[in-house]
């Protein structure tokens, strides 16, 4: 079934392997023939990956800092495995100021673990049997599915959300309540179990903010479904467009049903440190939090990060007059530059001032509106050194459309653009040239 | 079924729940009550994790040398699941030379990731079906029950070994390939499918080391089943006495089947450090390799701890000249004075120069030789502000055994073997007293 059956693994090690023999292909290719300005000018410019590079002068120098290096036996010693107390104090303290709670939020609600990635792990475990289902507006970042699939075999069922805009008052690609129930119907009819709801605010690859409306509304429809919601909200800090209202699901007066809902952050997006491997959760539900810290045996993460993790959140000083305002700044201009190259070169894209991507319309540059031609594209980008991600990665239905990442230093921004534009110059012709059908 | 069945969780996650729930009594009573010279000196004395807490000194200004912060881009960015590869260079190279292995070990080999608890994890997954077996020769570490079951959902089979002795060349609780022979086909005879043995080599809690030629008929039996074979390692350079001659399973000229053969080591038990979250995966198999580390991303370690710990690896004369004699030395004395205050005790126990702790006989000590009086004796101990680990826990099929580690400080040893001598020298009265039956 799979082609990395393997004499020595079980079925589901075979499945485990070929995610990441499929999943590494663009990867890999990038990794054997990464860009280096001096020693590889001609290689691979990576607009695929979202992480923002824009930043590393000021987390460097904040994190070599001497406050960073302290070294407690405590933190040597087995841990808390929901996360040291002083951290989960600390992780609490800046929830509360940066999601705005109406009221302070407490560590014994907080979970601390290796990264969002394993915390849909758990979360998929603990809440799922094997074979039930989380609903997840599509498209949408793609991990996921191995996420919730590989250690806890939780699949997905799509909330397909489409490009045309209906009405006045709706956006492409806008989810709601209709479509969520249209979905949650179309699973029990076949079978499938439902046990919870995905949102991440700000959307990947979308960059869409929920309104405290909308978000009001999708969290009714779980209660009324006995769904729990998994807010992912990774990229909270990075809303770089000052008259985009962000609002974290934490800010609400009051939730529906707070006891099935389960809020996810992490520094790797909004401190640009996805290697760092640092997330968290936060949830009422005393079960969840002791089933998930149960699980954090094995996503734990070491003491010594923790103490600087609990350095790092608790310096607002730095957080709000240096790193938040710098970080903002380079995240607009980079994103200015790679929105007026689109609109030079009469891209449609959708980009609301959130998160590290634009999600771009290449559409008419495929000869037909079919995933094999999408594939062709991303293949020629690749070929001319520069890596996207296409959207059939994001299980977007519509052929045609790709994430692009700008938040990358602007010499490679440049060069990935020029590229981009290179291929698509060419790829335009290609497509005009071709006879009509 | 579960105590903590909730209605928020998943059967599986109710299960979770529970092993948090049951296993951390004796931890949570600690906590709440932990021994502090100052703060705290009626406090509970911590005999029963197995952690080293006579080198903090020597780590501790390692660990704080200028060497260790050093904060390139790439540590910050997603990094490679199986490790970066400066860090698998060096820890091939750590175990070339101290395994002893016959030629230079491969970093393509090794993985990388946070601890041997999450190597248990996804072994179990990628190697075993839901519901599939390991052998393991009991007694054993308990938490492996968790490791390989919580994610995997894989079982082990106990290979029951026993104190008796029953010749001139065998020692208590001897593993012997016909007690291997006999767990499988029992194994076999209900049903149970067996994938693989569990080898923990110094074993704990026995700290029984085993000879090249012992390891090379186990090795041979898994063979012949076709049964991988998982040599956990994590105390291989805590071996403090120079008579006991340790052989790493990577020393021997030829593997019997080096293609099922998968070593785990980590830096929790060898340098004093389990809050550090270190661990890694040695296996020629690229199979195996390649599933474990597309699980590895929900086992990944900060990429700052991984630079440090490629310059910990790294720093052969301070592990060669410092830490290890020092470390090997202070063991060593810690255990004499153990061992000493157990024979004026006149209690029986069993140690070989290896590990952490002494596997101690206090069958004397029990009314009747059953389970419930073995924890009776066991709260004693924890009333008494001395908390030590009883035998069940290791699943030992003999009431009246305990694990009891000497590996701390001088002044927190000796105030802990006062309180175990009073319980002992009041239980034994007790169980003096009681009619004979």
């Amino acid at each position: 079934m799979f082609s990395s059956d393997s004499p020595y693994l079980s079925s589901r090690g075979s499945v485990i392997k070929w995610f990441w023999d499929s999943a590494e292909e663009g990867y890999r290719t990038y990794h054997m023939d990464e860009y280096d300005e001096d020693k590889n000018p001609s290689g691979i410019i990576n607009l695929g990956t979202s992480e923002n590079k824009l930043c590393f002068d000021l987390l460097s120098r904040r994190l070599s800092q001497s406050d960073m290096l302290r070294l407690e036996p405590s933190l040597l010693q087995y841990p808390d495995w929901r996360g040291h107390l002083f951290l989960r104090e600390e992780v609490a303290r800046f929830l509360s100021f940066y999601c705005r709670s109406p009221a302070p939020l407490k560590p014994e609600n907080v979970v601390v673990l290796n990264g969002c990635a394993s915390l849909f792990s758990a979360l998929a475990t603990v809440l799922c049997e094997a074979g039930e289902a989380f609903l997840i507006p599509a498209p949408y970042y793609g991990a996921i599915t191995q996420h919730v699939y590989l250690y806890g075999n939780v699949r997905l069922v799509c909330v397909y959300l489409d490009s045309e805009v209906t009405g006045l008052e709706t956006r492409p690609f806008q989810l709601t309540v209709e479509k969520l129930e249209m979905a949650l119907e179309g699973a029990n009819s076949e079978g499938v179990k439902v046990k919870g709801l995905i949102l991440i605010n700000p959307q990947n690859p979308l960059g869409d903010v929920y309104s405290p409306g909308e978000l009001q509304e999708y969290l009714e429809f779980a209660k009324r479904h006995e769904l729990h919601v998994m807010v992912d909200e990774v990229y909270m800090l990075s809303v770089f467009e000052e008259s985009v209202g962000y609002h974290s699901v934490l800010s609400l007066e009051r939730l529906p049903d707070p006891q099935r809902t389960h809020v996810m952050w992490a520094t790797s997006k909004d401190f640009g440190m996805s290697g760092l491997r640092f997330g968290t959760l936060y949830t009422e539900n005393q079960d969840v939090a002791t089933a998930v810290s149960s699980l954090c045996r094995y996503h734990g993460l070491s003491g010594l990060v923790q103490y600087q993790m609990a350095q790092l959140l608790r310096d607002r000083d730095w957080i709000n007059q240096v790193y938040l305002p710098e970080n903002h700044a380079r995240l607009k201009a980079a994103h200015i530059y790679v929105s007026e190259e689109l609109r030079a070169l009469g891209i449609p894209f959708l980009s609301r001032g959130a998160g590290f991507f634009i999600w771009v319309d290449l559409r008419k540059y495929l000869p037909a509106a079919t995933f094999e031609e999408e594939m062709l594209l991303w293949r020629r980008f690749l070929d001319n050194k520069v890596l996207l991600s296409f959207g059939q990665a994001f299980e977007c239905k519509e052929p045609g459309w790709f994430r692009l990442v700008f938040s990358d230093k602007t010499h490679r921004l440049h060069l990935g653009m020029q590229r981009v534009r290179r291929v698509l110059e060419g790829k335009s012709q290609v497509a005009e040239d071709a006879p009509s059908c």
